[in-house]
């Protein structure tokens, strides 16, 4: 018998991305989405937002779920545009971020997820993945979704936008579910 | 006697606008600043922030209070840097915004206020102010703080850092106040 987990999300990506993820470690659980959108409180830090997110759901809805959040870290950016990344896109598109980045001395960035998951007993706990990068000169493929076309994973070539089939591997979204996958298995 | 008004917030400019503006109506009202860091929601909508911050601080303090929310919208950028105009200026500064300007068709921007104040009865009240402006091709001057030396105001030719003797009269954040003050004189 497969086990539910419920994911609080209206990102679709998201939910899909992690049941790659899922299948690849053959857990037998299954990921419910539960498509809501939570207030977010406006933090640099992700592992704060997420943990509002997931206490409010749970306040809302009385079962035990998770929550995610992912930012985007740009060193030349001093951090932009962090967890701000969702909001920045929608407003300024890959090419604005392309725009802010010419003549950079560093294209360096990582993204951070983190996952806040509340257990029966209304417990928090919060698990974080990080995925080091580079920002690519041009938006390259159509592959993922968000930043995917502008991020060449570290030792990669590629963007994501080009090659996603690493992803379920070393994404930091991966990361962060592999911990509370480790977590939720004992 | 004159009374006092309770302004919650961290940013000492603000609140010198404001008693500028006090001045100016010869109210013989004084305000009181309490420097506090309100967690602050993500919204698009600086009227819902300012409600949520005013509301967390009556929690808190349990005193009739307010507080003031600017939001920066400029055209060209669909509204960036929107409700998010600090923390975008804390980490790509007014030389991002004019990068991301950099051959833009229009420069229009627009400047607005909300104030929410909670009065003795825990009632809710919200008023709002706009200033029309354009964003300067240089950044001019250091009066003022955050825009202001990339804000031209409408029928102006200069920007705030340069001339900001006008604020008291055609500012965002005076107008909200100024509907602020006419509504608490009855």
């Amino acid at each position: 018998m497969s086990k539910k987990i419920f994911f609080i999300t209206s990102n679709n990506h998201k939910v899909r991305e992690l049941q790659d993820v899922m299948a690849l470690r053959k857990k037998g659980m299954q990921i419910e989405q539960i498509n809501d959108d939570i207030v977010e409180i406006k933090s640099s830090d992700v592992k704060k937002i997420v943990l509002h997110k997931a206490k409010q759901s749970y306040e809302k809805f009385k079962i035990s779920l998770f929550c995610e959040d992912t930012g985007i870290f740009i060193e030349e950016l001093n951090g932009f545009p962090g967890t701000s990344a969702k909001f920045v896109f929608k407003k300024i598109g890959l090419e604005g971020i392309l725009t802010l980045m010419r003549g950079a001395k560093s294209r360096k960035a990582y993204m951070q997820t983190a996952i806040c998951y509340i257990d029966k007993d209304a417990k928090e706990h919060v698990f974080d993945g990080i995925m080091k990068c580079a920002i690519a000169e041009e938006i390259k493929g159509n592959l993922g979704f968000g930043y995917d076309p502008i991020l060449i994973p570290e030792s990669f070539e590629k963007t994501i936008g080009e090659d996603s089939s690493k992803l379920p591997v070393i994404s930091a979204r991966a990361k962060a579910f592999e911990k509370f996958l480790e977590h939720i298995s004992f």
